[in-house]
């Protein structure tokens, strides 16, 4: 492709008359846009584009497809897989100045925002309203880039990820044409599911610039408690059984020993040094009493002897803040380190498996971990904090994670529950099969013909191989 | 395409050379695969292939596209929208042998099927093990076409459609390629989420011959009830308000009085000759009686004076299969008459308008009708039971559907909100624009150059036109 393309010059003179001085060159603002939280190494763009409106993204896009120039949507920045790195240079499209929260409609329970509001910005003003959104990754996402990457978080378990609650969106093509997408409705069986097909589709296939969100009413009781337990493996089948039982938790979280400490240092709490779960039950009155009173009476039997409750909200802010900040916390503890994290989500039956592999993996790497995870979903993070300048830590942590991620697929699962590919290539093709690569290879052609729109993720560009090994870019 | 294709006596000499005796051209069973439940015009297949394996389905179709013979995958036969129509011949690929139950797994809650299995079927067996699918057209589908209309049904509102109920797929592509999509897990971000864009594509994108499928523990307590007023109106108002609630509902279905006596007619049955909601509730024995009461708390403020309980499963059995009868119970009402049906669905604030629009549209119309919908859903049908050989007839249906369908996208609808689009192209283009139809066309292209696929569902066949005007193939 590079070879194709005439040097950017032309294209950024065109997008300089377009933006002005919302066409930003310096130094600082392209080393912002040039990395994430990922392990991958930085890469510049040649400019970040500060957008306002769709229109204005169709426009960048048309000069962009002109001129061959490669498109990076760019929000918050908090990918841990690479997926706003510019491997190939290129246009950052930053897409945070469109944050307007565009329409709350309680009846319909149905927001409408724009692909740069924030994920706490929006839960500050649904809150106000008695309304919630049930997605919440742990960074503060922006909306643009939890639909694109299929986010879920602590809430998917009564909730759903993404691919549930985005009931519609406006993306604008590679081309510059706007499409929009979905119905204003809980169903709908029009044609193709373009919604679904560009959720997940990591900005490979069409830049996201607003969003029709499914919202729900806060419910009238919320209760929260944890439990810890003595082993890894007593917490996970504590977890396993109290979910099979089909008590309608709306969170399940669980932490280990080593991310327990991680965020009691970070905030200054004393918790129990102890692998923990965590749990949040919604209903009313009565069904809270009766679902919490069911999860306490069996988790006992798995060895958890200290269920606590948080009944104050405050309290219980504190509890999912921290849960939320955990990979921050991890980084904390050791200076300089980057976080190389799997991301495997299994078959409830195997998760007490899968976990343990991974605890068997990793126990005596030359690096520390966390494990913490999503359990009610059977999906869970192996948190790996490597030195990157020290290659034979980035080979085991490297060789520990593709162990795992096979293990996963092998057991039914994928190697993505909720955070997408990114720069993670090599287990897309293991996963889905050459095949399968091929067919989304083909829809990415059919929408991006000229292959500007966020080049290398989720699989090489145009040229790369798809064979199970040599995978990455 | 038909100019390039080759008379299909090689194609069908080679199928025959693959099927023996399950390549079928005797008239009686072309017959029963040129008609559906649509009130489109019956089309001749040019054969029947009676498949029985993935294997066996990759084969046919790799003959179907050397020769370029267009292939329609037929299940049950049960659409309504004309989408197992051969409306240019070819095979029709029957997979009502692939009927085999997989794999039933409790633990993980998930099924896996041959496509060819029926709703019916799958759930005796389920329930025998306690179990449940959440997903209940009125017709006895097949889960394959269940799945490639991205069908819903009575149960939608507490289970979701089939797009949330499909975890993953096997499934042929034009060519015979076999990929398999998705996992066996609650979620997954790993690449373009093939699952949801196959489910929905009508059998123009892959013939689909395997589903893994999300089910459910049946409920503890089930409880049922009916309600009737004296107005459509009151009848929807009393539906918006029961849903609007926050009640839990696993069930919230309208007839309206002509469907009652259609259903009484059928079933020698004696129920209130007036619009009548029905309910189900779902949950433990205390949960239930306090969703159910606070239901019947809210049903006479808008005229509900009479409701009534259905406890007993033998009579709730009786109650949903009338429900799921409407549909012939109205046909057998009259004579020789074919059922063109709209599927809208709105957000539930604009239900009450849209069904009185509806009303106001048929009130007069030179034919007899009925209303029926999952009203908790937003989604209703009409039902215009017209004489197929009555020119006038065949108009006016034609104009109120188109209608009303208008009126539906204006209230940010959608013109399908379970059945798919099959042969009913027009509306379409009017919901998602031109260039929503040119990117799904563009997705077309790419998987099926060769266009073989159910030619002419969704939209025209190459070469039709995408304009607001003039869409019928």
């Amino acid at each position: 492709m590079d070879s194709h393309r005439p040097t950017p010059t032309a294209a950024l003179g065109e997008l300089r008359g377009l933006l002005r001085r919302r066409l930003d060159t310096s130094p600082a603002v392209l080393d912002l846009h040039g990395r994430d939280e990922s392990p991958f190494a930085p890469r510049r763009p040649d400019a970040v584009a500060f957008v306002h409106s769709t229109d204005e993204v169709a426009a960048v896009l048309r000069i962009c497809s002109e001129h061959r120039l490669p498109v990076v949507p760019f929000g918050a920045g908090s990918s841990v897989d690479g997926h706003v790195l510019p491997t190939r240079g290129g246009l950052s499209l930053d897409l945070t100045g469109m944050d307007r929260i565009l329409e709350v409609d309680a009846d319909d329970l149905i927001v409408r925002v724009e692909a740069g509001v924030r994920r706490v910005a929006l839960g500050e003003r649904l809150g106000r309203e008695g309304l919630l959104f049930g997605v919440d990754p742990g960074a503060d996402a922006t909306l643009g880039g939890m639909a694109a990457t299929g986010a879920s978080g602590t809430l998917a378990l009564r909730y759903g990820s993404m691919r549930e609650n985005v009931l519609g969106l406006t993306a604008v093509l590679a081309d510059g044409r706007v499409i929009r997408t979905g119905a204003a409705t809980r169903k709908s069986s029009a044609g193709y599911d373009l919604t679904r097909l560009l959720v997940g589709s990591e900005g490979t296939l069409a830049v996201i610039t607003e969003l029709t969100l499914k919202i729900h009413g806060i419910p009238e009781r919320i209760a929260a408690a944890a439990c810890s337990f003595s082993s890894l493996a007593q917490g996970v089948a504590a977890a396993v059984a109290i979910v099979g039982s089909g008590i309608p938790l709306a969170r399940c979280e669980f932490l280990d020993a080593a991310a327990i400490r991680a965020v009691d240092a970070r905030f200054g709490t004393h918790s129990p040094e102890r692998p923990t779960l965590f749990f949040e039950f919604h209903g009313s009155p009565a069904s809270v009493a009766a679902d919490a009173a069911a999860a306490e009476a069996i988790a006992p039997l798995h060895g958890g002897d200290d269920f606590r409750w948080s009944l104050d909200q405050a309290e219980r802010d504190r509890l999912w803040r921290a849960r939320h900040e955990v990979l921050f916390a991890s980084l904390a503890t050791r200076p300089d380190c980057r976080a190389l994290s799997t991301d495997v989500c299994v078959p409830r039956s195997r998760l007490a498996e899968c976990v343990a592999a991974a605890e068997s993996l990793l126990v005596g790497a030359p690096f520390p971990f966390v494990i913490i995870g999503h359990l009610g979903d059977g999906n869970f993070h192996a948190i790996l904090l490597i030195d990157p300048e020290e290659p034979s830590e980035v080979a085991a942590a490297e060789g520990a994670a593709e162990r795992l991620t096979e293990i996963a697929i092998g057991f039914g699962g994928t190697s993505s529950g909720e955070r997408g590919i990114g720069l993670g290539k090599w287990a897309l093709v293991r996963e889905v099969g050459i095949e399968g690569v091929v067919v989304m290879r083909s829809i990415k052609r059919a929408l991006d013909p000229l292959g500007i729109l966020n080049p290398d993720k989720i699989f090489a560009a145009d040229g790369g191989r798809d064979g199970p090994d040599g995978l990455r870019v």
